[in-house]
């Protein structure tokens, strides 16, 4: 027996916009310490990483451990008959083929369930090592987002510079260039309108625009987002989830032949 | 000649809203009591009235019975010209082969005419019996338009079973399978988001989910829709139109021959 | 060196917003006494004229002559990247091959800038000859809008026909026909709002839709626009530009062979 319960839906509606435009399947694992979902998207460029704790949830039950590989797009269209102030349940039978959803509404006069049917999919566990990075910059989701918008219109990379006075984004193509300097903010009133540059050595690396604009996708879920860069290893992309956990979203850096 | 004028041209906006994605031409038939329109859809499966009262017009004068044979994808056109809050006034001559629509700002210091022509129209009338229904459901109309958009992602049908305790929606498709309940309300502080159940005895019926989200369309009519069903008859969907009359669909249902 | 500087970028949106549908390119002309924009449409058929002051800047600077030929879908691209309420300065050397924008956030921790090539375009400068209108009209800016918006559906020529009690459009074609008639306004409160009419004679003269609908893409630029009328002489569509100049759009009458 699996279930899980979360008091408002509206995190999870927010996780699939963030992952369903790169995966269009995806397994969900579920075990005693929480749901797990570790995939390659289709394009096998990206890595999207999420994690979602037990203790995160409302009520949690899972008897033995639970692999349920979704549709994504299918359970879109049921998150999207949730409300989103619905409590969301998950339930499913051990070895079942199919998840059940269930959505309340708070005075309880509406309650909706939905029964899916689970694929098998085949999959992979990649070993991330832990890494230091040289440089770690934290800045608001929504401007994280804007910029990668706004660059796309410029050129398919984005150059991430990273130096003790801000970090820069930078994109070229027919039109012209265009740089966007964000100044590390001294102090802040509200914690998440902050610019922070955690830094060992400056970075400068080129990365597909087309992939951050996907990753940029999950601001929603959390107003910082934070990029950890180092020479030669994937940027990592990370936006927390309220008190339950977070989604990070795993990029190699372009090789530029000609310049850089 | 025939006037009639009403203080708000929204409510004229809404009905074409109503109706405009199932029929593309109707006969609005004025007489002294009020203004009526019944038709078959195009495909000829579900059945529109409407029904406006000539004593729920702000000025009505109809002093030979008239039948106007509209197309609605001008009239819309010309409705969109409208403000919200601009006084409609309808008027033709008898035996007229055109009708004119007038717009007033509040301070009159903008009127707008506009004059559509007439078509002939052939149509015949359907006497609709009354019936006793075996259930009565009320709910608000935004929550039906809700429950059919929603279902409408599951099956081509929608089964509505009506029970003492409430009523309840289900699809069942590819996907997975829904289903929706809502309680009977005990108590509620606003008459406009009770659900009422009036049951002589249990019903499960199936209608096309394409032609109830037809009908959904006009829930910004009215808080409130009725949904009353008995086995072997058509379902009447009904809004009230304000103090001025209401709108009403009758739709068979479906026979189900493997399951049911 | 030139330099010009708005505190608020979203005048440049709302130009850009203002042209973009009826040139492709365009020069900027810039001197010590302003920005001037000068152009046929594509289809050389209306002609945009901007005129921009150089005192209604922040801070102005234009040592030599300089005519910047631009692509304004270009333009426009670079433009949406500036926040509403970022400063936007525009630099370029003196023979330049290209200009930069740059949009500073309040605070200044935002910083971004974009250089954009310039072309090499031809053009001829027309003379506009100084006029006396039999009628000029000023109406609020979104009704002129409206007014374009609603009679489009009913054809392609919009009649304008000024009196001294107010101003009427309209429009015929395979619907019916519609009129719109603004009194002019006695007393108003606010200004923006008013209808007003200065006749030296009346005029009644066609024009095509398509272009009226292009030059009310202007309107949030101003709360009034002004409609200067001579029988054979092109209409002049005025929108003030706050403190810093205008936007005029000409468009000659239609001559209409058959009725009028």
């Amino acid at each position: 027996m699996f279930e899980a319960r979360l008091p408002q839906s509206h995190i999870f509606k927010k996780i699939l916009e963030a992952v369903k435009d790169l995966l269009t399947e995806a397994t969900f694992d579920c075990s005693d310490s929480g749901i797990q979902l570790q995939a390659m998207d289709n394009a096998h460029v990206s890595l999207v990483s999420l994690n979602l704790r037990s203790d995160g949830f409302d009520k949690y039950r899972c008897d033995r451990n639970l692999s349920m590989g979704i549709n994504l797009a299918s359970m879109t269209k049921i998150m999207k008959c949730a409300g989103n102030e619905d409590t969301l349940t998950m339930k499913a039978q051990d070895n079942a083929d199919t998840v059940t959803f269930v959505f309340e509404s708070k005075n309880q006069d509406r309650v909706s369930d939905y029964e899916m049917k689970l694929m098998n999919l085949d999959r992979e566990y990649l070993g991330i090592p832990e890494t230091d990075y040289a440089c770690v910059v934290k800045i608001p989701s929504g401007e994280f987002a804007r910029i990668c918008r706004d660059l796309a219109q410029f050129g398919e990379s984005i150059n991430i510079a990273c130096t003790k006075e801000g970090v820069k984004f930078s994109a070229t193509g027919d039109i012209g260039s265009a740089n966007i300097k964000l100044a590390q903010t001294a102090n802040v009133d509200k914690e998440e309108e902050a610019v922070i540059v955690e830094m060992q050595e400056p970075v400068s690396l080129n990365f597909a625009c087309r992939y951050l604009l996907n990753f940029a996708k999950a601001a929603p879920l959390s107003n910082q987002v934070s990029l950890s860069m180092s020479l030669d290893v994937p940027l990592v992309v990370e936006f927390k989830i309220d008190d339950i956990g977070h989604i990070r979203y795993y990029l190699a850096p372009k090789i530029e032949t000609d310049d850089n």
